[in-house]
C-alpha cells in the first residue's frame, strides 16, 4: 500500500501544479497533466508505473468517468438546430483525417492495424478544448461556434464507434469487409439500443433512487449504471468508453441530472488526472531520439491539422468564417489520447508509434487556442456573443481540465 | 477491465440496496454494506474477491478517506468542555475491553499476537453510530450525549495508536517491553508531530491552493495531503489510517474545511463501501460451522458489551444516567472492522478468528440502537434536547453510512 500512497499523492500534486501552470499560460490544463505524467513516468523520475494494475485500473475508471461526464453534458436534441451543417463538418472532419492518417502511416511503413489506430486517433475533436477556446475569444455563441460544438459531439460519437471497431479488430478479429461491417453494426447498434432502452428505463429508476434515504445514492447509483453499460459494451464487442458515453447521454434528460453531475464531477477530479498522467507516463522519451518517430509525428500532425481545416471549408451555402470553424475543430485532446492508449495497451502500437500519436495530440491541442485568438482579432463576429447562455454549462463543465475558476463551488452556499 | 467493471457495479448496487434496507429497519447502513459484502463474497456468490489487488487498493483508499472524513469532523477543542469525564469513560472503555479481550482469547488458546489484535479490535467506539443513535432517541445534546461523543473521539485516537503498535508488531517486531514502548512512542509521536507541524503549515498552504484556477483543487489537494501523511505514518512505523486521521484533525481548523469536506464526502460515497463490502467478503461463512468460532465470537461479544458498560459506571460525581452512557459506547462499527481487517491482511488472524471478531463488531453495532431506544423511553432526559446545534454536523456528516437524507445536497442552490 505504501508505494501506491506516495504515487497517488505525487500524481495529484504534480497534475494540479502543471495543470495550473498550463492554464496560466493560456493552455488547457490537460496539457499540464500530460506533462506531469511524462515527468513522473519511467523515462524520467520513475515515480509512476502506468503498467501497475492499480494505477491502470484507476486510470481506466478515470476515462470512463470522463466520457460519462461528457455524455451527461451533451444534449443530442440541441444538435438538430445546426444539424446539417454540423453533420457535414463532422463527417468530413472524420473521413479526411482518417483516410489521410491511414494513407500517410501506410506510406511510412505501418502495418494495417497500426495504421487503423493512427487514423482513428486523428478523427476526434475535443469538445471541451474547442468550446473553451471559442468562448475565450468570444465566438462560442456565433453560428461558427454552434456548428463546431455540434460537429465535435458528432465526431466523438463517430470516433467512438470507430474505436469499437478498432478494439474488436485489436482483439484478434480478422480484417475483412464482413468483420468491419459486423463490428460497426455492433458498436452502432449498442449505442442505439442503449439510448432507446435507457431513455425509457432510466427516468423511473432514478425517480426511485432519488427517494432513497442514504446520502449520495443518486450520483453513485448513476456511476454504477455507467459501469454496467461500459461492461455490457465491452462484452458485446463495443468499447467500454462507448458504454460510459451512452450512459451519460441517457441520463442527460433525467431531472436528477444536475445532482448526478455534481457527484460525478467530484469523482472525476480524482480519477481523470490519473488517466492523463498515466498516458503521459507511458511516453518513452527515448523514442524521440529516433528521427523516424519525429518524422511520423510531424506527418500525423500535418494530416491532423489539414484534415480538420478542410472540414471547415466543406460548408456550402455558409457566409460565416470557414477558417475559424476549421481551426476550432483541430484540437484532439482526450479522445485522441484514448485511441492511442487503447492501441498501446493492446500491443498494437509500438512505443515509437505511440509517441508519434501523442506528439500529434499535444501539438494540435496546443496550437488551437493561440491560432483562434489571432483569427478572432483579425475578423468581426457576424453576431454579438452573449456569454451567459445554456452553452456556458456545456463548456465550463464538460471536462474537469477545462478551467472555470472556483465559481461553481463557491456558488453552493 | 471487464470483470472489475461488473464487480464494482454490483458492489455499488448491493451496498446501496442493503444499506437502505438496514436504515429502514432502524439500523446503521454499514450493517447492510457488510452483509452485501458477505453475500457477494467467496462464501456465497463469488462476485467480489477481496484479495484482488485493485479491490484491495480501492478498499484501502476507502478506509483512509473514511478516517480523513472523521478527522475533518472532529474538533479536538470541543473535547475540553467535557474533558475529564469523557477522558475517564474513554480510558476505562479502552482498558477494560482490551485487557478483557486479551485475557479471554488467551484462555481460548489464541497466540499472543492474535490476542493483541482481538483486544485492540474491542477498544474502539464508532463515533458515527453512537452519535446517530443518541440523536435518534433525543439524547445527543444531554450531558450523557456530550460525554459519549468526546469519549468516542478519544477512543478512536487511543485505538489508532494501539493499532499503530499492533501493526508494528505484526510487521515482525519482537514483543518486548522496549519494542512496545518504542512503537507507542512512534505512533503517539507521529500524531503529536503531525498535529503541531500541520497546524502551522496547513493554513498558509491551503490559502494558496484556494487561489488556484483549476476547479476542484481544494478537495483533491487535501486528499493528496492525507495520502502523504498516511504514507509518512506507515513509513515511520505507525499505521496509514493514523496519518489520514491526523490529516483530517489538522484541516478541521482551516477556513476551507467545508469545501474540503464536500469533495472528500463525495469520494467517500464511492470508496468507503468498497472497504466495508471487502471486509464482508473476507468473512468465510464456513468458519461458523465450527462451534469454536461461535464460542470465541460470543466470548468477545460479552467482553465487548460489558467492557463498555463498565466505562459508563466509571463516572464519579455524575448524577446522569450512567447506563445510557455505557450502552451508547458499545457499537464498534468501522474502527473495530479496521483492526480485524489489518489483522487478517497481515496474516496474524486465521479465518475463524477474523470471523469471531466480525461477529462481535456486527452484534455490538446491531444491539445499540434498539437498546438505547428502550432506555430512553424508560427515563427522562435531565435537560431538553435542542436538536439543531453544532453537533448536528459532527453526527450527520461523520460517516457516509450515517443517514442524513438528501438534505445537505438539496441545500446547495
Amino acid at each position: 500500500m505504501a508505494p501506491l500512497l506516495l504515487s497517488l499523492a505525487v500524481l495529484i500534486l504534480a497534475t494540479r501544479l502543471l495543470g495550473e501552470v498550463a492554464q496560466r499560460l493560456g493552455q488547457p490544463a490537460v496539457i499540464g497533466e500530460l506533462l506531469a505524467g511524462v515527468l513522473l513516468g519511467q523515462s524520467l523520475l520513475g515515480l509512476i508505473d502506468p503498467s501497475d494494475p492499480v494505477i491502470a485500473a484507476l486510470g481506466g475508471l478515470g476515462v470512463l468517468i470522463l466520457l460519462f461526464e461528457i455524455g451527461l453534458h451533451t444534449d443530442l436534441r440541441s444538435l438538430q438546430e445546426v444539424g446539417t451543417q454540423a453533420a457535414t463538418v463532422a463527417t468530413v472532419g472524420v473521413l479526411v483525417p482518417f483516410v489521410g492518417g491511414y494513407a500517410a502511416t501506410q506510406a511510412l511503413g505501418f502495418g494495417a492495424l497500426e495504421s487503423l489506430v493512427a487514423g482513428a486517433a486523428l478523427t476526434a475533436t475535443s469538445i471541451g478544448i474547442s468550446a473553451r477556446s471559442l468562448r475565450d475569444v468570444g465566438r462560442l455563441d456565433t453560428p461558427e461556434g454552434q456548428i463546431v460544438l455540434g460537429a465535435a459531439v458528432l465526431d466523438d460519437l463517430i470516433g467512438l464507434v470507430i474505436l469499437g471497431v478498432v478494439a474488436a479488430l485489436l482483439g484478434g478479429t480478422d480484417i475483412t469487409g464482413w468483420t468491419i461491417a459486423k463490428s460497426t453494426g455492433l458498436a452502432l447498434g449498442f449505442v442505439v439500443v442503449a439510448l432507446v432502452i435507457g431513455s425509457y428505463s432510466a427516468p423511473p429508476i432514478f425517480r426511485v433512487v432519488e427517494r432513497l434515504r442514504t446520502t449520495g445514492a443518486l450520483g453513485i447509483v448513476a456511476l454504477a449504471f455507467a459501469l454496467l453499460l461500459a461492461w455490457i459494451a465491452e462484452r458485446t464487442g463495443s468499447a467500454a468508453i462507448v458504454g460510459a458515453l451512452a450512459a451519460g447521454l441517457v441520463l442527460h434528460h433525467t431531472p436528477q441530472r444536475r445532482e448526478i453531475e455534481r457527484s460525478v464531477t467530484q469523482l472525476g477530479y480524482f480519477f481523470v488526472p490519473v488517466f492523463f498522467a498515466g498516458v503521459g507516463a507511458s511516453v518513452d522519451l527515448r523514442a524521440f531520439g529516433d528521427g523516424r518517430t519525429v518524422l511520423i509525428g510531424v506527418a500525423l500532425t500535418v494530416v491532423g491539422v489539414l484534415g480538420k481545416l478542410v472540414s471547415g471549408f466543406s460548408l456550402w451555402n455558409f457566409d460565416g468564417n470557414r477558417l475559424l470553424v476549421g481551426v476550432a475543430m483541430i484540437p484532439r485532446g482526450e479522445v485522441g489520447l484514448i485511441f492511442a492508449q487503447v492501441g498501446l495497451a493492446s500491443g498494437a502500437l509500438a512505443g515509437g508509434q505511440f509517441g508519434a500519436i501523442m506528439m500529434m495530440v499535444v501539438v494540435t491541442t496546443l496550437i488551437t487556442p493561440p491560432w483562434l485568438a489571432v483569427l478572432a482579432r483579425s475578423t468581426r463576429p457576424r453576431m454579438p456573443d452573449q456569454s451567459d447562455d445554456g452553452l456556458d454549462d456545456l463548456v465550463s463543465g464538460a471536462r474537469p481540465m477545462t478551467p472555470r475558476a472556483t465559481r461553481p463551488v463557491q456558488r453552493e452556499k
